[in-house]
């Protein structure tokens, strides 16, 4: 969205609140409900969304009015970030705006906490993303291979970054994509992985983009996984330890979480496919020795997935119940046990010309 | 070290077992003892060094059989892999290295716990780097800056990365340094504060390389900045939180680790000196407003912090003390409160312009 649109969306909530205050009307602001009941399973589009559930802030409800003050603080200041064109990381917006109200000894802000949660209000109120309100989330992941992206002026040809690769950055809104010679982009869950595949040089020698998230997806990395998509058209494969949490990532990368539902048509990528680990590979390449028994949590967490609408597929409740049968899980790095070369000369060529992937 | 060199330290490893079993002596290894009496702070180097103590490993007692049997396998492998020039991960070791001993119910290992201890035995024993038995560590970390590094036949300039940077490997000892054009590295604790610097330019402004260590630094991000500092004589800055936690990050960018004390004088940096954020800031930037008062577990560890042998400067005893005394911590991030600019323009140029650093 262009930085004017931003910056009018912002004024005209100061508008409407001025307006309100002109009609000798109590100021108020609406806002989208963000409970679980307020979030649904987009079957079609596989895609968790938020429903269409309003609640009202008010000012002059002394519940309300600490808040509504700290909301509109937040909106001020975004405005002034999008109009100045500078960025802020959550925790300097905190700083920025805590200052003692004059003539009292009452705080803006005595703690981010307070901030926080009404950043996603401000998001979910104006139909905008957190980064375009110029706001930072944490930044981590790594992305390198067969394209030339342009960031800030910068041409930076991400096949001829040795073994290090670039630092995915918080917000990559900027991102310019040209020269791009990819067949498709691996998503990678682990650090020690994604390694391993650059030293095998998988990325050049299958003519793919790589991008590791390090665990959980930070927003950066979902939104370029994304972009790279949607606006490239490239198919997008993600390949994660074999356990409830590595498909849990998986989902959140697919079709959003329930905290970001309002941001998953941004930052999910309901194409994604997942490579592996599955169950099914540890009798098809002899594995049975390098599994993990499940723990308590583990079994846990898989019955918990069983009940997300998302997890409805066949294949996946398949999976899931052939995981608490077995009883056990496996790492990506299991693989090494065949050598370290097999999963980027056998395992995954393999399994990507035959499409044998989860939906 | 070149690789031939570690190749025969290993093999005379292999050697001296078999001299032990032709002359029928049992099999024995001598290893450095790594407990907290065998470390001791060298005090005109600044480093946390391993003392002389020893201790031997029996292949024929029962109580060491198991373990002896496991490092063997451990500097096997090793062997193999730098013989190859490939490198894995300490999880992708023990992968490789796991199976069920041949006419029994044994595994070689069990758990990673049983191989990661041993890979620092080898380390300490043999005199080398993990790195250089081509092991990894984790991950974590971004540079920027001026400096073009080579990785692997690439040329990178990392002053042409936009606002994204360079992913900082586990392994660093490959890079090769040209064209540098900085005065000093900055080497900054937080990955937003990181962003903030990047979007001022500031490494541009000021002519340096900025590394962030995102938390504790790994392995990777202190042996860069090691061989940054040694190699091209460039002095080292740090700027973290002005809490116990980021001072005992910056102590072990600078003397070293208990854990990994063997190998501070190869990722140490005993030059570097801390810009902030420090006690006095908070007066002279007029701060009190965005402190945190401390909670008792950090008034715990400013007590322990005291204790260490490498705190015992006068600087740092009064900086400690001070702390406790206003019994506050302050961020990083509350220099955004003066103004999203000043971190850059003004508080890191003066205060490294007259020196007012921490030793």
């Amino acid at each position: 969205m262009a930085r004017e649109k931003i910056v009018s969306k912002l004024t005209n909530l100061g508008l409407n609140i001025t307006d309100d205050i002109m009609l000798h009307e109590p100021p108020r602001m609406h806002l989208p409900q963000r409970n679980i009941r307020n979030i649904t399973f987009n079957e079609k589009e596989n895609l968790l969304e938020l429903g269409s559930k309003m609640s009202t802030r008010s000012f002059l409800n002394v519940a309300h009015s600490r808040k509504f003050m700290q909301t509109i603080l937040i909106a001020s200041k975004c405005k002034e970030l999008v109009a100045k064109d500078k960025t802020a990381s959550i925790r300097e917006l905190y700083y920025q705006l805590k200052h003692t109200i004059e003539g009292t000894k009452e705080n803006t802000f005595d703690d981010q906490s307070e901030s926080d949660p009404l950043i996603v209000d401000l998001e979910t109120s104006l139909g905008v993303l957190r980064e375009e309100l110029h706001l930072k989330a944490d930044d981590k992941g790594t992305l390198i291979g067969q394209i030339t992206l342009e960031d800030s002026g910068d041409f930076i040809d991400c096949s001829k970054l040795g073994r290090s690769g670039l630092s995915v950055p918080s917000i990559v809104e900027h991102y310019k994509f040209h020269e791009v010679n990819a067949d498709y982009i691996l998503v990678i869950e682990t650090g020690a992985m994604f390694d391993r595949l650059v030293e095998e040089k998988y990325h050049l020698k299958n003519n793919c983009i790589m991008v590791s998230t390090k665990g959980q997806a930070t927003r950066g990395c979902r939104r370029l996984v994304h972009r790279l998509n949607q606006e490239l058209n490239l198919p997008a494969i993600m390949f994660t330890d074999g356990d409830p949490w590595g498909y849990y990532i998986y989902s959140v990368m697919k079709a959003g979480s329930m905290a970001l539902a309002h941001e998953s048509r941004r930052l999910g990528t309901p194409q994604i496919q997942l490579v592996g680990m599955t169950m099914t590979d540890i009798d098809a390449y002899g594995l049975e020795k390098v599994t993990e028994t499940l723990k308590e949590v583990d079994k846990k967490r898989i019955n918990e997935l069983l009940q997300y609408p998302w997890f409805q597929k066949k294949e996946w409740k398949e999976e899931l119940a052939l995981m608490a049968e077995k009883g056990v899980r496996i790492e990506q790095q299991a693989l090494a046990s065949k050598s370290l070369e097999f999963v980027a000369e056998e395992y995954l060529p393999e399994k990507i010309a035959k499409k044998q992937m989860l939906p």
